[in-house]
């Protein structure tokens, strides 16, 4: 049950920055000159199990050491250090990232943030939160929606990750559909610079349009350009809660019609999945869910309007129209909230099918979506390889992944070559690498092709503007 | 009727370029070797037509050459040059703006994009259109309903503004209480940089997190890093007609309690505007259009949902908690378009009590709008002048209108100090010194003051990283 590395140049992740001078013990003795003992944790065993996100088998180094930060002078502190010493900086959440954006490099120091965990504000009439990086997502969900408030982005992890994790690799989640991705939620953000400088930017009004939007520059660039300390965060009120109908169809391409259909119709559905018919029986296999084996591609769709029995039907109806075998209407939310669990489990039910999986992220024009998953068939067939689909649907967001046995070294191979075949694939269908699982080491050589030399040099000279010295992230995204 | 600039060094604006070896002929001669002749404008009373934009009396300089480029090699062609010649280049829309960032620096080219203005795609699957930059914002909206789609951002000047212009300054409007500034609608482009090379950043499908959010960077950059040449903009279905409902109240503070009440109540109103007396007493003398002048305070609150009225009697029965005097909510579109037409006269209603203004565009804290009301007041009679204020209260956004006499050196002092006053305050509200007008040169050492010495230097940062020769719009935003 684990998950393989995309192909890398072995030495990358390391060699970007100079080793501190005097080794490890100066680096140690500097940072606990004003940090507290506790703060700073050096037994090998320990820091070794920081060393990497959840995409593993990609490349991780050994920190030299680990640092929890409890406040932004704290962060500072490291930053002004490591900076002296030309140390690298990796920066950490809840290491739930599946692209190895926060994987450590040799000899870094790894600044996990999840001990600056406080929710510092919920202002219900300017509709903001503000937080510590370390919050978890759940807990501020929790906290907001006792307020009558709503934080959208819901990434799969979401009980696990935290908001500075959710900032750094731009989390979507099943929500994005109707409510956008964590981009659309960061007001304002403080950032500690490289060189342990802090800088606010941003701000928490609903509008603001005073400089470079250098807030949006921070999401999702993987900690690569300074270390969020504090967020402003807009929230939304709680709408009501939503009902979810499943449609079962004959065909993945009867399913992409009828998305089409909805998304050209005007709705706008709280939820819009897909899973096909590799990932329901897998479902059904781990979780005896009783989903209906017998169809190509099951469709979720959701409302959290006023009257969701009304919009389902209407979109029942569509489906119907593109041939729908069966439209099953949930009658209410605990039903609801059967057919979501099917869907939650996807990726832990394709895990268990072989082993091991890659799990990709490519998105697509939604009216390329039919095209794709045709295209990722071929594939897998080409291959002969189990690749089940769940996709964020209505997004265009697919997770094709990739079941495979990694102890067979030809089916490795197999399943390296049809991971980077589907990336080709949404790049040529107008789509992109990554919707919202991020870069990280996992795609950096696909980052390269997907944004071109000239977008490429720029992204360079973003990241020299912000680190000049190349401490913070090295060896992510390029 | 006109404004005027607020104080700044008057040698600031053509300093920072050095001319065109050779002058200005051999500069028309490099780009007529690839330019058609009528695309190239020399002379001088024509080029001086294209110096400033709306925000009269801000500085402005006289430009060597007006270009109307029609294609991307066009404009590339103009950049290369530009870039050979160490000239500075100044992108134009249809020059609406309020900061002067669109203001000619002395032997400049002036880049008019207002011919490169074709709708190239609207897609009602993947809810996109693709532009070119001179599309008036109008345009684009009549042709997107058109397809039954919906282009929120909607700034006063929608008539003659262009989508390229909108990028530039991130432009807001009416729709932003619900829908948000014209930032939330770019997702990708296409943009010519300094040097004259060609990038594409961002995407056409709902998500991506594929590398720094370069697309974002260049959206109220002013025309300072580069030239955006086509974009592709997201849409929304278009909404139900907005039904709009005026409350009177006797104090502004009371209406700030209602605006809290709505907000706190978790109401998403379509539209959330406030007009002081000053400005309904201005749109009644200009226009008779009959509005109540007994008030403080109108209240103009709308929405577009399934059902309007059912939303607009909840609002009404809070603004009556909150004190209202009178609450009546228009009885069709037609009624609800007159109450609309009375906000939309308020700067030309304003502009006709003194014959020059300066409007301000700071930005508060919804929950600081009292005070900043308050406040406004305060200066108002402080320094012995009629300040009109018209609001996107949902939003926090006032903008404060100072009427006053040009030709009164001393009455124009005191409008210069209590516009600076203003600002001063909404900065001490947590505000922002510009909610969606921009800085320009108008409002560019209160940008400093904003986000202060770090964050003014990253934003040079990131300017040099983009434009290291300094040729694009200089003597804007810092």
């Amino acid at each position: 049950m684990s998950r393989i590395e995309a192909p890398r140049d072995e030495d990358d992740a390391a060699a970007t920055v100079d080793r501190a001078p005097g080794g490890p013990g100066a680096l140690v003795d500097r940072l606990l000159a004003a940090l507290p003992a506790g703060s700073v944790l050096t037994d090998p065993d320990v820091t070794a199990s920081y060393a990497h996100d959840m995409a593993s088998f990609c490349p991780a180094g050994a920190p030299a050491v680990v640092v929890l930060p409890r406040t932004v002078e704290d962060v500072q502190h490291v930053m002004r250090t490591a900076t002296e010493l030309r140390v690298p900086v990796v920066p950490q959440g809840a290491r739930t990232g599946l692209s190895g954006a926060a994987n450590a490099t040799d000899g870094c120091v790894v600044l996990s943030l999840t001990k600056m965990d406080r929710v510092l504000e919920i202002n219900p009439v300017d509709r903001v939160a503000v937080v510590e990086p370390g919050v978890v997502n759940a807990t501020l969900s929790r906290a907001v929606n006792e307020h009558g408030l709503y934080y959208p982005p819901d990434p799969s992890s979401w009980e696990m990750c935290t908001i500075g994790g959710n900032i750094g690799t731009a989390s979507g989640g099943l929500c994005c559909v109707k409510y956008g991705v964590t981009a659309e939620y960061v007001l304002g953000l403080d950032v500690v610079l490289a060189d342990g400088r802090l800088m606010s930017t941003g701000r928490r009004t609903a509008k603001g349009v005073a400089g470079y939007d250098l807030t949006r520059l921070f999401v999702g660039s993987e900690g690569s350009l300074g270390i969020v300390v504090k967020a402003v965060l807009g929230l939304r009120p709680k709408p009501p809660e939503q009902l979810v109908l499943a449609a079962e169809f004959a065909s993945a391409s009867a399913a992409c019609d009828a998305i089409c259909r909805i998304m050209e119709g005007g709705h706008v559905p709280s939820l819009l999945e897909l899973m096909d018919r590799t990932t329901v029986k897998a479902v059904n296999d781990l979780a005896r869910m009783g989903l209906p084996e017998t169809t190509e591609a099951l469709l979720l769709a959701a409302f959290d309007t006023t009257d969701p029995a009304a919009d389902l039907a209407a979109v029942g109806a569509l489906c119907e129209a593109a041939g729908a075998t069966q439209v099953v209407p949930a009658e209410d939310a605990a039903e609801s909230e059967l057919l979501l669990q099917a869907r939650r489990l996807a990726l832990t039910a394709l895990e268990a099918v072989k082993g091991t999986t890659m799990i990709d992220d490519v998105c697509v024009p939604r009216s390329r979506l039919g095209e794709m998953l045709e295209g990722i068939e071929r594939v897998a067939a080409k291959y002969g390889l189990t690749i089940g689909v769940c996709a964020h649907a209505g997004d265009g967001n697919t997770h094709p992944t990739v079941c495979f046995d990694a102890s067979d070294p030809d089916e490795s191979r197999r399943a390296r070559e049809s991971f980077d075949e589907i990336m080709a694939l949404g790049l040529e269908l107008g789509g992109t690498i990554t919707g919202e699982h991020g870069v990280g080491v996992l795609k950096k050589e696909w980052l390269a092709r997907e944004i071109g030399p000239v977008g490429l040099e720029m992204q360079r000279a973003v990241k020299q503007a912000f680190d000049p010295l190349g401490i913070l992230n090295p060896g992510k995204l390029f």
